[in-house]
């Protein structure tokens, strides 16, 4: 095992240095934030920050790229106060994916990239049709970290979409039987296999 | 395909309503993170909200669960302005999910759960010996997110210790390879195996 100090890191290549340190969280979460703007045009971004905050009340929230970088969502999100956010399968991963180009803002992501648009009766943004998992989220704070520009985008839950089958007994999610991957670093993806639950810990 | 409306899932028996949310982000990093007592107790603490905040400056940051919950690694943390992150194994997971039993603060949770300490020179944290991909982590700042009494922990990367075997020729890290694993909801955990990596998306 070696150490690699941050002054030897900060010396490397920049995309070097870049897939090193956006790997070392290890495996994270990613799914498609859909959002829609002022004017009507749908967005879709590939987050792959997203975190549970609590569960009553339920709270998620997810690290938002600095504005010049990603710019879309952030300001749809900011105006309607609406979000989804849409689980991926390996299904339409390369769609997925598409989504970290930048696209201009009156470009409608799901037809650049090739996802279905699915609309639901009092939500404004958009889900994803093709995602089996999905969940609506209302806005309750964006909150800017000024270290590096970046915002944590904190929202409560407030409708989920899923097929009942992947709820085990006791409100577990089977989440490998739906598919939903995970990403690494900037640019890879895999898939999971459960081990096991384990029981409640005691000292 | 089902819509669960929040006031339908708020009426949902307390275990089965964690259980249905806290899966619902998916699978998640699952890290355990050392810290030490300004009086020298050791401290773990198996964390899954660990999100990559950006590369350069490099942040990491995590979810604390309120005060009144989980104290120590927190009030460690604020101490001494330094913890470690490290990965976590099947080899030693059963352990690692011990480590969210609720100890006294005056208990060495290495010594309680079976794992090992491993100190380096000049870092006062605690590292996990068993972990085969380690960080440690400077204290930037503790941020209240008031509405539900949970802290955003930001820090900055000092140094890394791993196998350079697991890194591949472009800086990205072959998490597969050293086996780290991910947790899903209160209690779930999951092996990964790699789909692909994908090239840098343009519009």
């Amino acid at each position: 095992m070696r150490q690699f100090l941050i002054e030897e890191i900060k010396t490397w290549e920049r995309f070097y240095r870049a897939n090193f340190i956006n790997c070392l969280t290890g495996f994270k979460p990613v799914s498609l934030v859909g959002s829609i703007s002022s004017s009507g045009v749908p967005n879709l971004s590939i987050i792959s920050s997203i975190v549970h905050l609590g569960a009553d009340p339920a709270l998620i929230g997810y690290i938002n790229r600095p504005v010049a970088a990603a710019p879309d969502t952030i300001t749809n999100i900011e105006h309607t106060k609406c979000f989804t956010i849409n689980h991926i399968n390996e299904s339409f991963l390369h769609q997925a994916h598409q989504c970290s180009a930048k696209y201009s803002p009156e470009v409608n992501e799901f037809e650049a990239i090739g996802l279905t648009e699915r609309y639901e009766e009092g939500i404004i943004a958009p889900f994803v049709k093709e995602a089996l998992v999905s969940y609506e989220m209302e806005l309750v704070e964006i909150s800017p970290i000024h270290y590096n520009k970046t915002f944590f985008v904190i929202g409560q839950l407030k409708s989920v979409f899923l097929e009942e089958s992947i709820i085990d007994a006791d409100g577990f999610l089977n989440l490998s039987k739906s598919g939903s991957i995970v990403s690494i670093g900037l640019d890879g993806y895999a898939k999971t296999e459960m081990i096991t639950r384990l029981p409640y810990a005691k000292p």
